[in-house]
């Protein structure tokens, strides 16, 4: 199975990397660009028994290290043989 | 309409995040993981009179920019009154 990460700053949180990015992308005559938010995104390929398992144990590799949960939002889907769900 | 931008190491190329994200994981007891690659997400607020103006403006934004071509692949969906396309 193949699961895809997203990890984001929360709303609340504030993210130089994303003004940067504004910034630059302004420089470059893109200021139709209000806002920016930079995150990671991580793909795993995975053995798992079921969807419902690979779902928590990526649940958990979140909460243990993927994701910083004070700062970060994260979320994910899972794809199985072709099948992808949030 | 908000734009929602992944950018990838390219297959071909070495990701030590990805490696070491991957050893992170082993220690933690998740062996089932059997490779993991890392790279940016990167979320955009931006004016556009249209949807398809919106998608060559960041196809743009991610060619002089957001990802480096030589070692980066990309992907977007571009989301409209809540119409969300790849």
């Amino acid at each position: 199975m193949i699961a895809r990460v997203i990890v984001t700053p929360k709303p609340v949180v504030n993210d130089p990397q994303g003004i940067t990015v504004k910034q630059g992308l302004a420089t470059l005559g893109f200021s139709e660009v209000s806002d920016v938010r930079v995150g990671k995104y991580i793909e795993m390929r995975l053995e798992a028994g079921s969807e419902h398992e690979a779902r928590e144990r990526v649940e958990a590799m979140c909460k243990q290290l993927l994701a910083n949960h004070v700062i970060e939002d994260y979320r994910f889907d899972i794809e199985t043989d072709g099948h992808k769900r949030r």
